[in-house]
C-alpha cells in the first residue's frame, strides 16, 4: 500500500507511483451536524465510488474537466491529484437543508433561478458562508477564477439535473469543490453522491440522500444502493 | 402628541401633519446581541439624534440623499418617510465584531478594500447574512438598485471616514438602511451614530461606541458625549 497523504470524513487518499495521481478510497463512515453524529453506512463506500464515478464520465462527456481517470476497485477511484480550493460551491434548485433554517425559505420551494452559495471550507469555523467580497477578501481564488466556479457549478447543475430528471429524480441541492491541477486549470474534484447531494424520488418526493442519515429516516442503505441503481441504469 | 407608527429598540416614530414626514424620537434604550442584553444608557437618545443630524447633513452636502429634514428637539429629527428596503447594509475597513468570529479574520486587521456585506432585516432569524443571489431570490431590491445601495454605502464610508479622521477617529465599520421615497428614489434612512457605527480613538484604539455597553467596558455614556463632541467641534 502506497502512503496515506490524508483521511477525512469519507474518505482516504493514498499516493501513487504518479506523482500527480491519487487514490481516493471511499469509507463507509459517516459523519452529520458538523462531525457531531457519527456513524457508519453499509457498502456507502461502494456506492459514493460507482455514483461518482458515472457522474464524473458524463460531465467529461459534457465538457466539464474533472479529476477522474479510473475506477481500479469498487471502492475506490484514481483522481488527477489537485490543489484544492478553500471553498465549497453549493447550487441550489430547490430550499432544504441549511437554507431553509437560515433565510426561512420553506422547504421544497422552488427558486426562481438556481441559487449558487459559497462557504469557506473551515471545520474550526463550522465551514461559514461567504460573499464573493469575503473569498476577494481571503484570497482564496481571484475574481476571475470565481466567475470560473460559478459558471461550472452551473453547467454541472444542468448536465446533472437533466440526467437525475430521465431516472425520475430530482436534483435539489449539491455541493462542488474545486481545485487547480499541475497546469492550472481548474478542475471539478472531490465525489458526486447522495453524501454531497440531495436527491428526491421526482413522483413520491422521498428522500434518497444522507438526510435518511441526518434525521434517522431509515431506509439508509438502500437509498444510497436505489441511487446507484437509477444512476448506472441506461 | 400625534400618532406613534412604529417603536423599535432605539427609537419611536410618529407621524406629522405631512404624510410624507414622519418624526423620529430617539430613545435612551439600548439593547444587544439580539435583545437579550437591555440597559438604558443616560442621554443616548440626545447624542445620537445630534450626532444623527450632523452627520446627515455632511453626507447630503457631499451629494448622497438622506431622509433628514431639521431637528425640532434635542432627541428627535424631522425625516423623510421612507419605504425602507429589508436589507442592512454593512461597511467595513477593520475587522471587528461578527466578522471576527465568523471569518476567523484578527480584530483590527484592516481589509484590502472597503468591505460591503448585506443582512437581512429580519429579527425572527437574527438578521441573518445574506448575498446577492439571497437578495435577488427574495426580491428585496433589484440587482440595479443593490448596485446603486452598494456604490452609495462606500461613498458614505468615503465622506464619513475622512470627516471622522479629522477629528482622530478611525471609523471601523457601520450599518447602513435606506428606502424608496415616494417618487422612487433611493434615500439612506435610519441613524448614523455610536448605535450603528464602530469608532475607535485614532491614536489610543479606544472604543468610543456601543461596545463599550456590549462588553461592559465602563464608560458608556461618556464614549457617546465623546463622539458627539468631536462630530459638533469644526
Amino acid at each position: 500500500m502506497q502512503e496515506k497523504l490524508y483521511e477525512g470524513k469519507a474518505k482516504k487518499i493514498f499516493a501513487t507511483d504518479d506523482p500527480d495521481v491519487v487514490l481516493q478510497q471511499f469509507k463507509d463512515d459517516a459523519t452529520a451536524f458538523d462531525g457531531t453524529k457519527k456513524s457508519s453506512i453499509t457498502s456507502k463506500g461502494t456506492s459514493n465510488a460507482r455514483i461518482s464515478a458515472r457522474l464524473f464520465r458524463l460531465l467529461e462527456e459534457n465538457g466539464v474537466a474533472t479529476h477522474f481517470l479510473e475506477q481500479p476497485s469498487e471502492d475506490s477511484l484514481l483522481t488527477r491529484k489537485l490543489d484544492m480550493f478553500a471553498v465549497e460551491v453549493v447550487v441550489r434548485n430547490y430550499a432544504a437543508g441549511s437554507i431553509v433554517k437560515r433565510l426561512g425559505f420553506e422547504e421544497g420551494q422552488k427558486f426562481k433561478q438556481p441559487m449558487v452559495e459559497y462557504f469557506l471550507k473551515d471545520d474550526s469555523l463550522h465551514d461559514p458562508l461567504i460573499t464573493c467580497a469575503h473569498i476577494e477578501e481571503l484570497g482564496l481564488v481571484s475574481k476571475d477564477e470565481l466567475e470560473q466556479l460559478k459558471s461550472l457549478a452551473l453547467k454541472v447543475n444542468e448536465v446533472l439535473g437533466a440526467f437525475f430528471a430521465e431516472r425520475g429524480i430530482t436534483l435539489v441541492d449539491f455541493k462542488l469543490e474545486f481545485g487547480r491541477d499541475r497546469e492550472g486549470n481548474i478542475v471539478l474534484g472531490d465525489e458526486i453522491s447522495p453524501d454531497t447531494c440531495r436527491f428526491w424520488d421526482a413522483e413520491t418526493g422521498k428522500k434518497l440522500d444522507k438526510d435518511r442519515f441526518r434525521f434517522d429516516l431509515g431506509e439508509v442503505e438502500e437509498a444510497y444502493q436505489e441511487i446507484l441503481g437509477r444512476v448506472e441504469s441506461d
